[in-house]
């Protein structure tokens, strides 16, 4: 069995770097334990290496197809897989004891659901979305709700949705158009066209529960009038009986990835008989739905990190069994070829790899712990985890979708032409990742949120917390000689953070937003650079404490030794990227403000 | 008609910036003028536009497939196409009168081909292959292979192939074990197999000329032990008729991208009837071998560089049309929505991509006229031309495949979810680009020649004669105002790489030549940009040229100002990135020398 990650990284997040099991000293997860933690784990491994990763490439080549009457036609086997992670908890198992959940935290569910994304990234998609439209409801829904839609989505009969994107409005959720007039019996009729709506209806699941934006007649226009309704494609009798709710699946869209994963065209109303039942209150549909986007966006990002990784382990195998070629200082003919893990070329691709897919699913960890946190915890603490997980959520999701296309690219390059050949499975990944940096707010809205929202957020406090998450890094770090240095480096980096902000605010401070806000996506790509030097001097200092206790219960040395080697590679490889984006976001020519379109022509 | 390319950058790169007209100053073009020369390519931009254009999407979903018999069957349209591009002297027209070609610069006929690579990026691949292989036999064959092969190939059809890459060897070009046996009746007996053979044996051809690398017996290990063979599919008997040669295509690769060309597994002498003629000298095969494959790597360069204009221009044209989003400072979402255009971020993505597909475009079309001064001069300035050629090949080659998929991923991401649909180009430019860092050399190989071989060829000489003509546009730039500050930006990327080659040069002077190549990639990389941005600026010195004369005969003033600009956006928002190659290739750690595999588990 090809490796598609590496347990061995796993154990080191949840428990070197990352320590889950201070979690089990909280309330809300004392059920659990590290060895349980670790089973569990295991068990989504064998699941994802059992059922899922032996269809990946079937999946790709016979895709998810509309059968022009309504249904999407899927492979046989994702009938099994979600029925199996169903049974194994891996649709529900997070959510409340009350909720028949198994409470367990997301550091441990998300590890789950990132093997299966390293086997099977698309398939994965089917079941995340049911968990996340599953956490909605219980976040939101009436208890009456909760009882009706909850236990079959946990069950994997009922495939959850996110129904948010319009034909006509795209990432702007203000211009949503669909309507929901209210009757006298408790439901709101929906009339309205969703696009890009995925695990839409198809044949591996009985019904599809869709969490839909819609406007209420006679709301205010824009964001502030939008509404949050669950409207199932077949609609629950009290006896018991499902009734088609009028919700047709009018289309499909093929695509150049995640081919296996359905991608549909959803029409509300068409025949006036779409009932949608209003979560929470009115007008307040996009607050909740955050619940569920903010989610989405960190499991996009761990999502592009896990293929990502599934990528590198492709490349390092054929790396390590592929003869080619000879070192620069050996040309002798006669002799032997070397492997091609010994050109330093392809160890600068593959350490460029590790270093994004590893240094991403770290970020993805901490993210997950804080997530976890502010479910363990009240008060003040509870709203610094809150806060913290705020502003690393855009970043998780674009570093990890953005540099995880770069990974893919080079692990294609170190298998040569093999690479583009449907032979190899790295083609697919690389096909597979361009998806993430669209998914749940493109790029340019991640980075609009970021500049605009998270980094002004509480006349800065947000950011301040970030900038201290760091420096605690740091200071704990330099007290190994062997990462001073780079405890030094990373200091100067959130300098330069400084500074750049500190010209931008000027932009800020004189009301001219535009200006402010039009290099966001570079300020995006330098803290990205940024926040993944954290996260690769924090699992520096993870190892060489465990070097230092020459402690190898769970991992050996030369795997410690690698997280240094590795963190080094990324301060001297990848960390310098800071430079170029310091200088562009300096400059001061407004070159992005053009008004006439034919200086594009 | 969706637009592909920019004629008025073509007409710009000809006319203003490489001044054609001056190559019709030489006794070899003197058959030629502008005005034929724009009348030749405006031909192409038809054919493109009405043969080629059409079938792009078609090409790519039903795929050059085999057919289990020895043959590939393609799509019906690329016999027309081949037949048509042939009669319009698309195969024949650069070779020379008394081969019956029309004698065209390049600048002429590579700018045909990249119209065709714009519109149909892998079908251009047959005629450009086929092309190629009659210019290596009409430069090295005898008399009587010139005229047994080239005018068929001319007259499309018989296909031309270059047979070098081998399972066991890939890039090692030294490892290659096809064998040729001497008879006593002239030919050679071949055995061997050959691997990602493009436009091998498809059924819009009636014969296969492959160009084929072998070694006779007995000959030397390595590089210098390789001869060159003619092995046509059927061989031509003296009567005219043809025999089959025993090449058998024995199977085919599925890709990821250009799917619409073939991809072939050839096995020679299956039967022990494979004749191999041989060109030239024996085990010289590689030196002219090179002469192909220097053509090919700029024309792969160029096609790159002419994909990426084909996403840069589908989406321009979306931007243009799709409203989504308010801008920054205007948010009432009462007002409606305006044009993605307008947005910074969108504007940036644009620019990003224009400046890096013309600037490659420029850098293809100084290498075409290069090309061309080498046949239309003798002696030193011959020489001269020849040597600049030589260290811009694998630049060109690189920046443009790199940088140029770089490019489309953000014309997909002005597209947002649409552009990872089949419904729209931009995710097959996405796809087929994938490829152009791979033919002809990867750019691990291209690198290693530029700071192994180009840079040190000559004692510097080579690495001299670029910088005299980066300086020649800096002085000349620096005589406008508005581009002084620019060339100076220039100059002190000059400075930036030869303090790097100095640093490096320590390791070589030593002997360490496997630390001086280490970071070849990174090297090539900043080189990319400084080279980049001197096309830059000789295309803003040229536009401030035609500003200042008012002279708009060719293009408007506006289309003059967008070049300035575009300049502009790449000295701000691309040729930073040098910073980061000059901070990595700076390192002294060694950290791609790793000797325990284990450091990468």
């Amino acid at each position: 069995m090809a490796r598609f990650t590496s347990m061995e990284h796993l154990r080191f997040l949840l428990f070197d770097v990352h320590h889950i099991e201070e979690l089990f000293t909280h309330a809300h997860f004392a059920h659990l334990d590290a060895e349980q933690a670790w089973m569990i784990i295991e068990s989504a491994k064998q699941l994802a290496e059992q059922e899922m990763f032996p269809y990946f490439k079937e999946m790709d080549e016979a895709p998810a197809k509309y059968d022009g009457k309504g249904g999407v036609i899927t492979h046989p086997q994702l009938k099994t897989i979600i029925r199996k992670a169903a049974e194994q908890h891996w649709i529900g198992g997070s959510a409340l004891f009350e909720h028949r959940g198994l409470q367990l935290p997301e550091m441990i569910f998300s590890t789950g659901h990132h093997l299966f994304q390293a086997a099977n990234n698309g398939i994965e998609g089917y079941i995340g979305l049911s968990s996340g439209a599953a956490g909605l409801i219980t976040s939101f829904g009436s208890a009456e709700q909760i009882a009706t839609y909850v236990p079959n989505i946990f069950e994997g009969r009922w495939q959850g949705t996110m129904a948010l994107t319009e034909p006509q409005a795209g990432s702007s959720l203000s211009d949503i158009t669909s309507t929901a007039t209210p009757t006298d019996k408790g439901y709101y009729k929906v009339k309205g066209q969703k696009i890009f709506i995925s695990g839409g209806q198809h044949e591996a699941c009985e019904n599809f529960i869709h969490l839909t934006l819609a406007r209420i007649d006679g709301a205010p226009a824009g964001v502030k009038g939008i509404s949050l309704f669950i409207i199932p494609k077949f609609r629950p009798e009290a006896d018991g009986s499902l009734i088609y709710n009028d919700v047709y699946c009018a289309g499909d869209f093929q695509k150049m990835g995640q081919r296996g994963y359905s991608t549909t065209h959803l029409s509300f109303g068409d025949n006036d008989d779409c009932r949608g039942f209003l979560v929470g209150e009115p007008h307040k549909g996009l607050t909740y739905m955050f619940h569920m986007m903010n989610g989405a966006r960190i499991s996009v990002g761990q999502s592009a990190a896990s293929v990502a990784m599934a990528a590198y382990q492709a490349s390092l195998q054929y790396a390590m069994e592929r003869p080619q070629g000879r070192l620069a200082n050996e040309k002798d003919p006669s002799k032997p070829p070397t492997l091609i893990i010994n050109h330093a070329d392809v160890q600068r691709m593959l350490l460029t790899q590790k270093s994004i897919a590893e240094g991403a699913l770290s970020l993805g960890m901490e993210c997950n712990r804080l997530y976890d946190l502010t479910h363990a915890t009240t008060g003040e603490e509870k709203e610094k985890y809150f806060l913290l997980l705020e502003i690393l959520t855009p970043i998780v999701k674009t570093y990890s979708s953005e540099q995880g296309s770069r990974s893919a690219a080079l692990a294609i390059q170190i298998l040569g032409g093999y690479g583009f050949t449907t032979d190899f499975p790295v083609q697919q990944h690389y096909r597979d990742l361009k998806i993430m940096s669209l998914y749940e707010g493109t790029t340019g809205i991640q980075s609009l949120d970021l500049l605009g929202r998270k980094v002004t957020m509480q006349q800065g406090r947000v950011l301040e917390l970030l900038q201290e998450a760091i420096q605690d890094t740091i200071i704990k770090a330099a007290t190994y000689p062997a990462l001073a240095s780079y405890s030094i480096i990373l200091e100067a980096e959130l300098t330069r953070m400084g500074s750049v902000l500190q010209h931008l605010g000027q932009f800020a401070v004189k009301g001219e937003i535009d200006r402010y806000l039009a290099d966001a996506s570079v300020f995006m790509e330098m803290v990205g650079y940024i926040v993944i030097g954290w996260q690769w001097l924090k699992q520096a200092f993870a190892a060489s404490k465990k070097l230092a206790e020459k402690d190898f219960s769970s991992n050996s040395a030369i795997f410690y030794q690698s997280k240094i080697h590795t963190m080094e590679f990324f301060f001297h490889y990848e960390l310098p990227h800071t430079l170029a984006c310091e200088k562009t976001l300096f400059n001061t020519s407004q070159l992005t403000h053009i008004k006439d379109y034919d200086m594009f022509a």
